[in-house]
């Protein structure tokens, strides 16, 4: 099995043959110049990704990262805790919100358990680092760094083996109560921004309880004084099992060479973990919706991503991942069915 | 038969109980209240139309109204006239943008020709108002005041028809070049902006050009003075063949029960015309994209509607409205399939 650092050194850049070729396959399509927009700079990138302008994505999956956190002992989430472990037991039913929306959009769901407070669950991978969740980051890291690594490690691995099973997409989602807050510090850090731009209500906490949840981030930085410089310190000190699971399931994805679909806000601070660790793994991230939740426009920024979705969609778990799956399958189809300008001599200026 | 103002005088207020029922159903979903933002308030709308929360569109169908414009002759588009008899034949073809991104959401495309310069088109219904395109709105109306209300209601009756057929759902499409200058005069009029603001590139028109465009829609404001408090004359003096029958696919959708998705920019000017007939519409209206012409925005703005794909797309068609789709049947599968806190035994505060 490879370590990290291998599967790191695996991921390749985008093949840029294939994108010029999809972008001059493109202009010669039935359309003027450009005006699908996003949809051409889309199917560009998979071409990138798939080295191939036949691109075609039928077997799409969403793993979802679930584990508890040290830190909601600080009071940051009205959700009680054992809602998590409820959610995912709901998850291996199949009526939660990623689940019928993954269902709606042909994909399947894989649920792993990097760290929920409970005993393993049937139907959900255990991959938990620990029993009794993270660290509480006010008071202490929230995993030491030979767990962060080994977990990471894992999850790239866990990616890896999806795409040699047959899996040709992959979305991120995840599940664990209180988990905005070690999402605020992990963006507070890597965007070098104070948590009162990273800090927003989660799963409804009330908005007078957020000087307080920003005083906890404040706190968590203030106590681990994680490394910008280093994703894996940051997400040790200050980060949580779910959110590096999806970190290194997007190392994975790319180390493989498969596109990974974000979701929301705690999927654009494992995103900064990833990219921080594995600067190549960036052009393999595609966004799909704007989360409604405070942090996500300084966090999008700096990921440098737009997303298409504009929702004001804030439930997390993988939902919006699988909204966006419909488009990546409207960009193929667009590149792959549509007719030529020069099949039907048409000539339009550029 | 009915008339335009039996249509029109037919179109039910949206059913508030089953708003009201929708919105509790979906307060006990598996999920921290309002989470899911606009799906939500889509679901809300949609049991509003469907008088019921049992919510759900197995037959959806574009309809592409085509025709050409009299105005072409003023150099407001660089793409050549013949495109739209062209582009109309690669329709029934099924290789357009459109029909292939319907074909990937599952929905049927239905071709209307109001009045494109050509022989009636095998595979195209024929609905010509006339058989040489509107009048050149810089000179005189597109139409007289008895062509654009036969056009309003054989187009509503249309999509009436279509619903009794089994059509559930309705998105519109146009096809017809040099529309975005009629549908920029429409949204200048209606929405009390100076073309400046409603004038875009359209079809690539190079940006050098567009002081020329706006000066062709001012010009047609000038000489035409359509009433801004009448939607028929607006349609008549400054609209199209292909507008107006979008408008009236609306009317009809809407008198019929049935959800319409707009499209792009020329979907918005028709909207404009619509509800300025027969206000009791605009509940009926799904926004899909948010369209990169310039005076999308203003438009939009005037119509209150905020789109959920922001793609930078603009090729028109009823391509956007495709891609609105799968959304609508994840707000179904969100309502229908979720399962609830009450049977998870979970608490969350409100």
């Amino acid at each position: 099995m490879k370590t990290l650092a291998q599967i790191i050194n695996a991921i390749r850049p985008l093949n840029t043959d294939a994108m010029q070729d999809m972008s001059d396959k493109l202009d010669g399509l039935l359309k003027p110049t450009g005006s699908l927009g996003q949809l051409e700079t889309l199917a560009i990138q998979l071409s990138g990704i798939s080295h191939s302008t036949d691109i075609h994505f039928e077997r799409k999956q969403i793993i979802v990262m679930a584990a508890d956190h040290g830190v909601f002992d600080e009071g940051i989430s009205v959700s009680p805790q054992i809602v998590t472990q409820i959610q995912m037991l709901n998850m291996t039913k199949g009526v939660t919100g990623v689940c019928v929306l993954a269902k709606n959009a042909g994909a399947e769901v894989l649920l792993v358990d990097t760290g929920i407070k409970c005993a393993p669950i049937e139907g959900v991978l255990n991959h938990k680092v620990r029993a009794d969740g993270s660290g509480n980051i006010a008071k202490q890291a929230a995993m030491s760094r030979c767990e962060a690594v080994t977990l990471l490690e894992n999850s790239a691995r866990l990616a890896i083996e999806q795409v040699n099973n047959g899996i040709q997409l992959i979305g991120v989602g995840e599940l664990g109560m209180g988990n905005t807050t070690p999402a605020a510090a992990i963006v507070s850090v890597l965007c070098h921004v104070d948590p009162q731009l990273t800090v927003g209500v989660g799963a409804n906490l009330p908005t007078d309880k957020l000087a307080h949840k920003v005083a906890v981030v404040r706190k968590a930085i203030e106590v681990n004084q994680p490394d910008s410089n280093d994703g894996i310190d940051v997400l040790a000190k200050v980060g949580g099992f779910d959110l590096g699971g999806m970190a290194g399931v997007m190392i994975g994805a790319a180390s493989a060479g498969v596109p990974v679909v974000l979701d929301g806000f705690l999927s654009y601070a494992a995103a900064l973990i990833a990219i921080q660790i594995a600067p190549n793994a960036r052009p393999y991230l595609i966004s799909s919706h704007r989360s409604a939740e405070y942090g996500a426009g300084v966090a999008l920024n700096n990921l440098g991503l737009k997303p298409y979705l504009d929702m004001e969609m804030r439930l997390g778990e993988g939902s919006g991942a699988a909204m966006a799956f419909p488009i990546i399958d409207a960009a193929c189809v667009m590149a792959n069915q549509m007719g030529t300008l020069a099949g039907s001599n048409i000539e339009l200026p550029v």
